[in-house]
């Protein structure tokens, strides 16, 4: 789905070039060296090199102040040939992560996380703003398990209160009609409210959270989780894993494998607000190209 | 508690002055003539004058077009005389209300309607704004219910999904540490949901909704509704009623009245806010001056 996602955003960037539009471009803002930062920075960057999309690293030293990164942004903010631009977090702890992503302009706010951007995602998205890239590709995956049956009146279970990912997401699945029940670290009885839901988000950090007695036969399991336990056949030593159990997919209806989940989507979605802030900031409106008929998704970068 | 609100606001009004600042000032931007929205706006005004706000209706004919509102409220955000702007809902027909609240500057904009305060609501008030008003009202009163026992880990229900009471309310309770369930019209089973709850919000606009049935004993109980339900008795020929049944106040813990329960704190919370605007604009932090030890609420206005 992420391979087709990417597909249409190619698609979209070459018909904007048979327009004179020159591609998208994109900036990550990387302060420091994280060394999970930059696997994640290099992935974002192949897959807009897949879809033709132009993005660089504007990278500040460890010891960049506050004010010198909102300087660095507001410089980005004000160049016309930049259309998104992202900060990767986590940040350095002396600096005041919102005061950052809140410096990004709207209109570049690809990765939604400004308050405008969340704000429009209560307002079911009125203004002309980005939804976060991870609960945007969740919804992807979900409509994608549901196929032609409406969400409408479903039970959603959300578990993860984050800014980015848990609330954005219980505010679309709100939208779209399901019922949603937000749980976090305080909730009394987690597993309770998980087995009442007919779709269950799990946005933790804690592998094996989710045993199979938490879920509903049937249920379509997002595990936006992203882990590493130690694991000695792995030449690394450790591998990756989400918040969901191995024995979860004995009893749900849908389940995200991690890797290969959530994460490829969330950066698909990443290019899709590239693109669409390059439409906006030309002048076409925002809607993303469908993708062509009969589209093997599983293949589409290889159509 | 409204009184008390609208008391302490009167103390931060006076110590404003003892500086040499002005009061804070109001507009409220009235399109049209719906008898309700000058019910309200009168009682909006006569809040302002006991504590010292001045506050001033500015009217536009039925008829004037969405761009002549949004030209009005540029004009109330350019003037620094102004420190609150607020556009009395409902609009004509023919106006984009969206359009039109988004208009007020984040500054002066005192319901907490626009996406940016709402977004704020989200990251749990990280920028300078405004939360909207009936949701901070219910939050009060939760937390005078509550007395010195915590939030954390009760179980929620709100019922009705509006941008500017629903959704703000569940994110507020959720950032407070409760487990929160929104429900609405497609929910499947409401009364379900509801009778799990300890805090029970109501936010629909239907007489009756709620009966005891529907209520966990001892559960607190916010009904945000207003109905008019016909009575003879009445001169009006009618009575104003909420979201919940007569007989809900023999099981709940405690329950707010209709009328007099969130209505006079949703008028306290815009007085607060506009204060709040005011101290702002004057360079003062935004923190209210607490109201005075041991205060007695309900005859805070006439110590």
């Amino acid at each position: 789905m992420a391979a087709a996602v990417l597909f249409a955003v190619r698609h979209g960037v070459d018909e904007l070039a048979t327009r004179g539009v020159s591609p998208p471009s994109l900036v990550v803002v990387l302060v420091g060296s994280n060394p999970a930062s930059n696997s994640y920075i290099t992935k974002k960057l192949q897959a807009a090199k897949e879809c033709g999309i132009l993005a660089r690293k504007h990278a500040l030293p460890e010891t960049a102040s506050e004010a010198e990164i909102v300087q660095a942004i507001q410089t980005l903010n004000a160049t016309d040939e930049v259309h998104g631009i992202i900060v990767q977090l986590p940040l350095p702890t002396h600096v005041h992560a919102p005061a950052v992503t809140e410096a990004v302009m709207h209109a570049k706010d690809v990765d939604g996380f400004t308050m405008q951007s969340l704000g429009s995602v209560i307002c079911n998205g009125q203004d002309p703003y980005f939804c976060p890239c991870t609960p945007k590709g969740c919804m992807r995956l979900i409509e994608s398990a549901m196929g032609d049956s409406s969400l409408r009146g479903l039970e959603v279970v959300v578990i993860g209160a984050s800014n980015i990912v848990g609330v954005p997401m219980g505010l679309l699945l709100l939208r779209a009609g399901c019922t949603v029940t937000t749980c976090h670290i305080g909730t009394r009885d987690v597993a309770a409210h998980a087995r009442q839901a007919d779709i269950l988000v799990v946005a933790v950090g804690k592998a094996g959270l989710v045993g199979r007695d938490w879920v509903k036969p049937g249920a379509i399991v997002i595990d936006v989780g992203i882990n590493f336990v130690s694991d000695p056949s792995k030449k690394s030593g450790q591998r990756m894993v989400g918040d969901c159990a191995d024995e979860v997919r004995q009893v749900a209806g849908h389940l995200t494998p991690v890797p290969g989940g959530v994460g490829p989507m969330t950066v698909a979605m990443l290019m899709q607000n590239t693109l669409e802030a390059r439409r906006r900031a030309a002048g076409f409106n925002a809607a993303l190209p469908a993708a062509a008929p009969g589209q093997d998704e599983a293949n589409a970068l290889e159509a």
